[in-house]
């Protein structure tokens, strides 16, 4: 038999009970023996009715210590207690199921580490992207191959409100009302907003792409909140729709060694790329590989039964290795591959200046992005007199000179707004 | 040092020497050990210059009988020799690795019991999808959550000939022509055009998911031969396309107890399906689980590099089993569900009847459903005298009762011609 400690009975946890229970004769059935619940550390036990009460402790410490529990499955979130229960529990040879993507992406060496000293495992699947089985596609059914990017919608929240700005003509704070009323964001919506629950998923995939450490530090971070209806409208006029992305890409510096670029930042994509389609709280994530070609793996980013699902497919692969004594696919650092600056990513942008429609305005336009290197790729004069509107996307160039010459452009004196200044992928013409 | 054998060179065996060598140094840090190849068995070693020449030999079974060979790479296809030759490897404690559906729909519970016997792995990532994770994820990721359907476009031939008669308006033969000469179909059509290819797959498929014994003579099997340009037509009036899917479903029978149902067959699909936009040679499948919800997994489907990348990492994570001494999640059989026959399966039907706009017509056909318990869904009718059609789509129904029905209804006498006889899938109304 097989003992599990949980920590943490919340949305995902209490599914991940119910799961246990239900599937308990299919469990034993693939682990080859019984996985059973040692106990569950919560912080108010008068709050799970649903749960056995000999069950609770909000002791998690004294539950992880215990010599009975085989596998820890932490469901907690943040960084505190989770790594101190985390590193206790595979210091004293428990093995490590996490859905903790903020703690793995913010400390991740410090559980690998612990994990290979003492020998078990450390699965966590859950931690990027919910249900989507994508971590263990990508560090073993990709093992073979050689992996060139991964891009993604991982963040339901924020899709959920640029669709609805898309899909309505709303301003971001009335989408963002909408999204609490209706429970798709949290009351302090900062993480997903401001996209740090993004860029700890981005950091997470980076690392197993590239067999490389990324911390959330490491990644460029940009949020939805300075998105405008204005911008949506924007991206409608080119066909696009606006997403925030995750990207990890395997790159070339300019001195012709190999980086790795990780980024997350709204941008425009096409209405023909499959990333378009994907609406409210779904995720999708691309990945492109060299032999496999493009992938794309699409589900349930969030929630509690599609979390609990992933969770409980480490919780099995977990429990067969200890059943027969051996462990899964560890951590990968070898490639060592250093982090490239985000103002030397290749990147392309769109910009919409509503100009003053006079003599000359598109050379200076045209000068000053050549000045910077930038190629331009379309340019659309739209309307006339003090209606004009000059639509630029330029090719892919460094991020620093883009984002200097369009911010100088935007500063011109016959330049009256400038809208729609995003970042812009997945369209061909590269 | 873990030492392979290759059997057959063509066209993914050669890409999996070149993956081997290309990313010699990255497979030993991901495995912890270099892979080396032992030899390659081909029928004609002189069609091979781009392979070492000492390594080429004809004597595939005196290649795997060797002591020095840790795993068997077998990309040969077909039942014999290649099932002689994996069971010999099996025997004497080798690991396979194989990319061949047929022998693993045809017999693979001969493969998993030698496997099972000898203590060593068995791996065929490559045989289902191509270069899409899907066979780990069934069997690993979703572990822990209970799989109620796996739908999909497994066969790039047919979906190419589907999309090129839906694109251009083209008949079947035409179709095929075109994708003969450009390569996705071979000399001999009939494994794709017949369905054998998907039929396999979809045994492979419905064995992991339902963690039952599923062989390609458990599977229904209608190809899409007879599908003509006003089959295509009559979908697209009813805003469908029409598609080859395999499609494996946990059922009732008429009797309470759980059930497998496996069938391919061509079958409409709203365009708005994500299934309908998955053109060319492409593949892709839904997962639909209880905890998980819907899940889809897209990519190249066949091809040396893509198929090459599904070999490599299975590669990769038997060549870690041998080095850590453990093995990889084994055949898991233990619901042994029964087979639904195809005649109790639900499905749903499409019918356009010409027929002569006469007082009554409707009422005789809606009576003829009604006879055999049938719901209609929606009837239409189209056009007035000469150029009258009804077009029909049912609710789920027995399969047996609604093709009696629609073949009894297309020989009434007011019934000029009877089109679109398909079934319809994903569409919303059930």
């Amino acid at each position: 038999m097989i003992r599990v400690a949980l920590l943490g009975c919340g949305v995902v946890g209490s599914q991940v009970v119910r799961l246990l229970d239900e599937q308990a004769a299919d469990l034993a059935a693939r682990i080859g023996t019984p996985l059973e619940l040692a106990g569950i550390a919560v912080r108010r036990p008068g709050r799970h009715p649903e749960v056995p009460e000999h069950l609770l402790t909000t002791d998690a410490a004294a539950l992880v210590a215990r010599d009975d529990v085989d596998i820890v499955v932490e469901v907690i979130g943040g960084i505190e207690p989770a790594r101190s229960l985390l590193l206790s529990a595979l210091d004293s040879g428990k093995s490590v199921v996490s859905a903790n993507k903020a703690l793995l992406a913010d400390d991740g060496a410090t559980l690998h580490d612990a994990a290979a000293k003492a020998g078990v495992d450390l699965y966590y699947e859950a931690a990027v992207a919910g249900a989507i089985p994508l971590l263990r596609p990508l560090r073993e059914s990709l093992a073979g191959d050689r992996i060139t990017r991964v891009m993604g919608i991982v963040n339901g929240t924020t899709n959920f409100i640029l669709s609805r700005m898309d899909a309505t003509g709303a301003g971001f704070d009335e989408a963002l009302a909408e999204a609490t009323a209706l429970g798709y964001a949290e009351a302090d919506p900062t993480a997903d907003v401001d996209a740090y629950d993004a860029a700890a998923k981005a950091a997470i995939l980076a690392g197993l792409a590239f067999h490389t450490r990324v911390t959330l530090s490491d990644v460029h971070r940009e949020g939805i909140g300075e998105i405008t209806a204005a911008d949506i409208a924007s991206a409608r006029a080119i066909d696009c729709t606006v997403k925030l992305l995750a990207i990890c890409e395997r790159v070339r510096g300019d001195d012709g060694t190999e980086r790795v670029s990780v980024r997350t930042h709204p941008a425009m994509i096409p209405r023909s790329h499959p990333l378009a389609g994907v609406g409210d709280a779904f995720n999708a994530v691309f990945v492109e590989a060299e032999a496999a070609g493009s992938l794309m793996f699409y589900g349930r980013g969030a929630g509690g039964a599609p979390t609990a699902s992933a969770v409980l497919g480490d919780l099995v692969a977990v429990a067969r290795n200890r059943v027969n004594g051996s462990r899964g696919a560890r951590e990968s650092t070898y490639a060592e591959l250093p982090i490239q600056p985000m103002g030397e990513v290749g990147t392309r942008y769109h910009v919409a200046l509503d100009v003053n429609d006079q003599p000359g305005v598109l050379a200076q336009v045209a000068a000053g992005f050549a000045e910077q290197g930038v190629s331009i790729q379309t340019v659309r004069q739209e309307g006339r007199g003090d209606a004009a509107t000059l639509v630029l996307v330029t090719h892919s160039a460094s991020d620093s000179a883009l984002s200097a010459t369009v911010q100088k452009l935007a500063g011109m004196p016959f330049v009256r707004r400038a809208a729609g200044v995003l970042r812009v992928e997945g369209m061909a013409g590269e």
